[in-house]
């Protein structure tokens, strides 16, 4: 027990490092001024370097390797052999990229970033070009570092999603993209049947702020462990299981924005506030991949938020705070304006039924690009043809095209996937949640989410990063991840919706 | 120059980690929900001790040694010369003290914190008096590791004030408290000359910080490189020159809180941002000491805030803001208002004139305790006493006497005389600075405060850490810190003010 303390120790400060890190990320934008950016990139990055340093020790190592070999024998489900197996994964992982390499894909990275701002902003995929090309080389070459068995998208993916096959993808969004073209395409015939105008009205900043305060509350997000903040995009980030930290927006004239950012980054941050104790400061806190905290955003955002019941709870709060805009509406019809589904060029803008096309979309590009099998230069006329095919519009340029994404940018290849996994993962699990728990709708209509909250707690956030997307999913609904729980909930509501 | 090179890439390192620490700092205090608090100690300490272990590292310690005897030869003034003089005073005091030694202050003084803050709700001495001495134990052994010449309290006050004798201040206070209390008691007769009831009205708090504002920018406060946001305790903390914010807070019945913590931490956030790029990331970046960082901050506030000038320049800000408190009110009365001096219990809401004495009490009971001429138990008394004597009033009860202030509870001790010795030199300073700038008071009418601001950039703020308060004194006004100048400005302003 004496090794597996000193490694505990060890790993707790690589822990806080990352911490320390986050405090400084989360501060760099949301609060920090335009000055003080230089500085604060230097700071991150030396923290970055402690932490990797400390991680990547020789030490470190041996312990690892010691402690799994006496270990052998503990179940799958043991906390130390989870914490063994995955330390024994990332460990692998962080000394296989040499420092020089992960210098020069920062250094790629952030002269990528800001091309990419400038060159959406101008519309100019040729000033774009050659730093995509750039970090295509240097993530094909972070995937022979890694090292795969049949592709290198295999090597990226596991990043952000471990254990996860690329071809256990591309045979779900085969599948899915089969059922999803034709329903999209119906919902396009019918479109007028539902109005979505009451969200293009004109709503007081402070009050929709407040009624997000409102609508995170109501899941149970506790604002004793963590707060909400303005940033110029949405996220969750945790400092602890205790310091669990959500960022928001407001748009004045799309009241679903602000809300549905909230009930989104509510459902990672309910996910991180549900890490247990006991896995603070070791590899196994917060959650099991970005897959799984995926669905646990998107099942707050989409299969709570937008169901019919959530708006019987809701509305007397949004009829009590936007008494005008609310005067002609009811539960019924804001249900149905905040599910309007129809297709539009930029992802995040995308609504439930149409997202996921987006996404394979990009990660149809990405294997071709990484596999040499599309050039950079052919990807605008690609992308189009794509949209075309899938969602029936053809981007008027390619800001609004190719160009819309910041991940590649990144460096972030193989992370679009898991958007979509995410999605289809909540729908599965919903379903076993309403077999588990009886009336659902009942218990959001009278504004009761403590149920299904305490359920994900028991099936999802207690593992902290314990299992993977697949293990969870067989654990908890006897099969491993499928797709037909998502398209039998896509079809039967939009089907009523839109009357098909 | 290869081992200047290698010195300030270790030590740019070590400035890193304090201006990360200094971010984790500002966000506990100013954002972190409560949960946050256990993990974010741990962070903090992290960051702390890889500090010092990277400053206190031999090699660091050899550089140092090396480059002072290869640069014996350099003028005082010299950049290198004075980084050299700096960092060896700090490197000498940092291996001076056990890392055992470092934790069990820290340890201790966490525990006495609690404990304070507990005693003073309570109004409960003896529950805070084994704290008090084992915070004194543990200071009286820090200057033994640090090592004085005749008392103790110079090793202790030389961590705040570098290189002024304890000696100094005493001969200084001396002299000052006796012209002091005879001016006190003679404003005491005519205490209602002055009417300072429009402080005490209601004060919108969205308004009093608008005006916190406009004041920060008047006097040049960059906020593209800073920013004022709220804390229970204003503070000024910088995290690069290009990043230095200030706390602040609103007390809606006591107008004068906001506006004058702002120009306080204002004076000391001009000071940070204006330390020069060539000092970031090295020990000479910032302020040369707490003395000379007060002496910035009471100049902001008082001389130049609680001027004539400034309230013919800000009557018509106020009167536009708070129209109906201002109705009965001209410029003078503002300006008479915010300068009514009464003694009072609490040293952190005393007046100008009366400020000093109570610093002078807090050093004398510094030194006895020190010296063991005085016990625990017996400073409440003690402290009344002194409290009758120089104030002429008793405090009704501990919590609003020897219980009051946070410093001890913390190990802050030699720390107190620091607030009076810049308060002494902001006026000697400011006397050389109407010498130098022509009329003053008819920029400051008009809203210039850029002539005394680009003054005090060359005369202080260009020079970081390289000199000492009596160096920099000396060399600005051609003598060492004197307190002639600040006894005839309180002298001359309260005369008026109250027909003495």
């Amino acid at each position: 027990m004496d090794k597996l303390q000193e490694l505990e120790t060890l790993l707790a400060e690589v822990a806080d490092l990352a911490k320390a890190e986050a405090v400084l990320g989360w501060d760099q934008q949301t609060f920090m001024p335009p000055g003080g950016a230089p500085a604060r990139a230097l700071q991150s990055s030396l923290l970055s370097r402690l932490l990797h340093e400390k991680f990547t020790s020789e030490r470190v190592g041996h312990l690892i390797d010691d402690l799994s070999a006496e270990m052998a024998d503990l179940p799958y489900a043991d906390d130390t052999a989870a914490l063994l197996r995955v330390l024994k994964r990332d460990y692998a992982k962080a000394l296989r990229l040499p420092a020089a390499f992960v210098g020069e894909l920062s250094h790629a990275s952030g002269l990528a970033t800001t091309a990419w701002a400038q060159a959406r902003a101008a519309n100019d995929w040729h000033a774009f070009e050659p730093h995509l090309a750039r970090m295509l080389e240097l993530k094909q070459r972070q995937a022979e570092y890694i090292g795969y068995t049949t592709r290198q998208y295999d090597a990226l993916l596991d990043d952000y999603e471990p254990d996860m096959p690329t071809s256990q993808v591309a045979k779900i969004f085969d599948a899915v993209r089969q059922e999803l073209v034709p329903l999209v395409q119906a919902i396009q015939a019918e479109t007028q049947r539902v109005d979505d105008a009451v969200l293009h009205r004109t709503y007081d900043g402070a009050k929709q702020w407040a009624l997000a305060h409102d609508a995170l509350r109501a899941i149970g997000y506790d604002f004793e462990r963590g707060r909400m903040d303005h940033a110029p995009h949405p996220f969750c980030i945790s400092f602890s299981n205790h310091d669990v930290r959500v960022t928001n927006r407001v748009l004045p004239n799309l009241f679903s924005s602000c809300l549905y950012s909230a009930l989104h980054e509510g459902g990672h941050a309910l996910y991180e506030q549900g890490s247990p104790d006991k896995f603070e400061r070791t590899a196994l806190s917060g959650g099991a991949s970005l897959g799984v905290h995926e669905s646990q955003s998107r099942l707050w955002e989409n299969l709570v938020g937008r169901s019919r019941a959530f708006w019987e709870f809701f509305f007397p709060k949004f009829k009590k705070t936007f008494r005008k805009n609310a005067a002609d509406m009811d539960a019924e019809k804001m249900y149905r304006a905040v599910n309007k589904a129809q297709p539009s060029f930029i992802r995040v803008e995308a609504d439930e039924v149409t997202y996921s096309l987006h996404i394979m979309l990009r990660f149809e590009a990405e294997n071709l690009l990484l596999e040499n099998k599309l050039r950079v230069s052919e990807l605008p006329t690609w992308w189009d043809e794509a949209m075309s095919s899938y969602l029936g519009i053809t981007p008027p340029d390619v800001a609004r095209g190719a160009l819309q994404d910041v991940h590649w940018s990144m460096g972030l290849y193989g992370y679009f996937p898991t958007y979509s996994l995410g999605t289809f993962f909540s729908a599965q699990l919903f379903e076993q949640a309403r077999k588990e728990l009886g009336d659902l709708d009942a218990q959001f209509a009278r504004g009761d989410f403590q149920t299904l909250r305490a359920w994900l707690q028991t099936k999802i956030y207690q593992h902290g990063r314990k299992f993977t997307l697949n293990e969870l999913a067989l654990q908890i609904t006897g099969e491993p991840l499928q797709t037909r729980s998502y398209l039998a909930y896509l079809k039967k509501k939009y089907s009523e919706l839109y009357g098909l």
